[in-house]
């Protein structure tokens, strides 16, 4: 599955390289960050997720002869030697990232990329695109887990997902977030999800009755049989139909899986076929049901007494509907001087959340005595990490005043290493390992921060040495009024 | 750029293959059709797109050796034999499809597959895929052009997009809507689109000051460049660095190509910035705006008077944003049965809307004598074609006395045939002449139709033969009333 993806980037970004390397500060160190400002879903929290699609991409960095040919052809302005030098470009600089699964806060570094200024460039579109995606999507299904921790989630999206890569890659983050397996069987191979699926309505309408469709699926799948019973009237012919073949399954010493609920008031028509099953004495058939499902109909729903036992959530979470995008940045921290020195930078905007925090920066999470996070703790790389015992001051970084100070705590180092200089460092985790992980996470936090609706704010504070040069650099930025 | 996709399909697709295969019916002759059901953000139309990605899938569509061993892992209920059958399997049936740029509507067939069952079930998660993501953004960025119909408008959102498929389909898909140019290198190499860029902060932060970094910028691309004007203070630092380098420029004989503002209130800033242009001389200098900005917003800006040239426009479009899925289905019209007969076949469905019309279908727009289109007309593919001269009887399928009819008229056949017998007879026209197709088809349509908000409904009707048989088939799966 090796796909040729030096291209998949902004032409500005090769402008700019260009543009440095005929400057001559195309070797320029530089230090950028990526982040998001405000957190998706008015979710208390982000899942962290994408750093294996992007550690692979890294890995694959080449452009091809094609490549460099598309190249000259659209911009005669390039000169042939740089050309030249991207045909022998890879990537030689170094990464830090969070770990995927892991819960991640506005305004702090979820991956941190050093290297010369032209390569750092390069790669900024496509970790931004794949992070955000990603991250997003992983966010979404960890919504969706959390108002049905014990249910089986069943990611059922590709036909509505944004093309093929958001179907995969989205299977994947959901599996991240929490759900058990994906329809898509590309992930499956990919990633090893388990993969799950009943039949479609067509499967139905391809036999002369709707018992007959039933019974010859059940034949070929006698064990874990899943029938779909809304083609054409539910509680009429789809659950009294579905009832049969499960009574021949058991002449035969064999169990149906479940049913299939695909449209109309799933509360009233689940309860009713649960009944139905009941009577029947197939208190064992599970009942699934999708159609335009999320975390907030999956909640109205077990509100009203709905008997579900497992969801299969397609559009709602494969495109994260009610916000399709993160909205993550990359943004210039650090930028070595003409005399060689590492030079904290700024940007400034007119929108006050936008300024960037300049500054190669470490992240800490800082959890107390009770075994619970208590902040987020962002400080120069440089500076000395925060340990236990020694006393720690967390203020807000938009209201200072607001401050407490910590003596008793560890503080964990948020961001791993993945690539040294040009070497991946970091063994990628299987995907059992990451939803570990993920879990471990969740319980470090108060359930009133992991809370669907009006989460409490956890905070990610700021060393004071780093709060003290963004104030230096933006009154060092800022022009004089005008009178 | 090949990719293997076999398995880019839902699990129960390869389970019905193999229960078909099982059940011996896996040759029966089957007819879907891929529609949706209602149109995207209120518009009164939809852009067909896909088609290319589509056909490029069909055609390398193969199951590998791995592809198999991964199955047979995965489920050890499949029998060797069948899992041998799809390592020969090739897609022998045909496709008609909607060509790309065509106005589309709700419940008609955009494309039309016939084959086997096993082969027509198999490519419908990767249709649906395709036609949903693309049709969308063609449709989304068809919006946004009709707000900025004389505007350049550039594509620039990749890093918003959801994964790469996105960003490189989901750019194509906008310059069939009209769009002028992409940032994303791949889509340009890919598929010929113009590409656009300007530079990211970061190149002005790189320098020790905003004028060093315009004037560095320029020198390198004299002719063309844009200035991002907002890193630190677009009126008061921004906006003048930028006009001495315009004018450093034009010492040399040379020209500027524009600013782009990226932060803040766009109207009143691009006013301010026209002026001082203008004031300096600089009435060729352009303005290009980005910042979420989507068909709403632009044509906000332009009633308050934005002084905008040039629309960069990312997430809004690359995700459609407020409506991130089309929602089109693949429905089973006809089966063969067991004599040999091809039978028509329904869904029927507790929402109305979901009731599926049996019957494999032709579609024809009927075309006014003042050469605007009057209505679309579906009739079995059977029926013979309405002609000018032959008296065609339109009426509404929900409110069948709502009738009229018309004599003379052109019926224009909408789907063409693109893959016969598993070989592919259409030739994939180039993206500029389905731009211009596009501009064709908006022709055929009153402004009534088009506009943003509110339009008017374009009728789809029924031929009668169709009608009737969907109201027999419906009579015929009614359950009887429960007392």
């Amino acid at each position: 599955m090796r796909r040729e993806l030096a291209l998949h980037t902004d032409k500005y970004q090769i402008n700019m390289m260009y543009a440095h390397w005929v400057n001559g500060t195309h070797k320029r160190r530089a230090v950028f960050e990526a982040y998001f400002r405000k957190l998706p879903f008015g979710n208390g929290f982000a899942v962290f997720a994408g750093l294996e699609r992007i550690a692979q991409y890294i890995a694959e960095l080449r452009f091809t002869e094609d490549d460099i040919r598309y190249l000259s052809e659209q911009e005669e302005n390039y000169a042939p030697a740089f050309l030249e030098e991207l045909l022998q470009f890879h990537f030689q600089g170094s990464i830090h990232s969070m770990k995927e699964g892991a819960l991640v806060f506005p305004d702090e570094p979820l991956i941190r990329v050093e290297g010369t200024i032209m390569e750092a460039q390069l790669v900024e579109t496509a970790i931004l695109n794949f992070m955000n995606y990603q991250t997003l999507i992983a966010t979404k299904a960890s919504r969706i887990k959390q108002v049905a921790p014990n249910d089986t989630l069943l990611e059922f999206g590709t036909r509505r997902a944004q093309e093929a890569d958001a179907a995969v890659w989205g299977a994947r983050a959901a599996y991240v977030g929490g759900f058990h397996a994906t329809s898509n069987m590309l992930a499956g191979k990919m990633f090893g999800i388990p993969t799950k699926g009943t039949h479609a309505h067509s499967w139905v309408q391809s036999f002369p009755s709707e018992q007959e469709a039933f019974d010859a699926y059940a034949r070929v799948m006698p064990d874990g049989v899943t029938l779909l019973v809304d083609t054409f009237d539910t509680l009429r012919s789809g659950v009294p139909n579905a009832i049969n073949t499960a009574k021949k399954l058991e002449a035969q010493g064999k169990r149906m899986n479940g049913i299939r609920l695909d449209s109309g008031d799933l509360a009233y028509l689940s309860r009713k076929a649960r009944q139905m099953l009941d009577e029947a004495g197939l208190q064992y058939v599970k009942i699934v049901a999708s159609n335009d499902l999320d975390e907030n109909t999956i909640m109205n729903l077990k509100s009203q007494g709905a008997a579900i036992d497992t969801w299969g959530v397609g559009t709602q979470l494969i495109t994260a509907s009610d916000q399709p995008s993160l909205g993550g940045v990359y943004k210039l921290v650090e930028i070595e001087s003409p005399s060689g020195e590492m030079i904290p930078t700024i940007k400034i905007s007119s929108n006050p959340e936008k300024v960037s925090t300049p500054g190669k920066k470490a992240v800490y999470r800082i959890i107390g005595q009770n075994g619970k996070a208590l902040a987020d703790y962002i400080s120069f790389s440089g500076e000395e990490a925060p340990r236990n015992g020694v006393r720690l001051k967390l203020f807000n970084p938009l209201h200072p005043y607001m401050r407490k100070h910590v003596e008793h705590y560890e503080a964990l180092p948020m961001l791993e290493p993945i690539v040294v200089n040009g070497f991946q460092v970091y063994q990628l985790p299987d995907l059992n390992e990451i939803r570990r992980y993920h879990q471990e996470q969740l319980d470090l936090f108060w359930p009133e921060y992991l809370r669907k609706l009006n989460p409490e704010v956890f905070r990610v504070n700021l060393s004071e040495q780093l709060w003290n040069r963004k104030q230096q650099l933006i009154a060092e930025h800022m022009m004089p009024d005008v009178e």
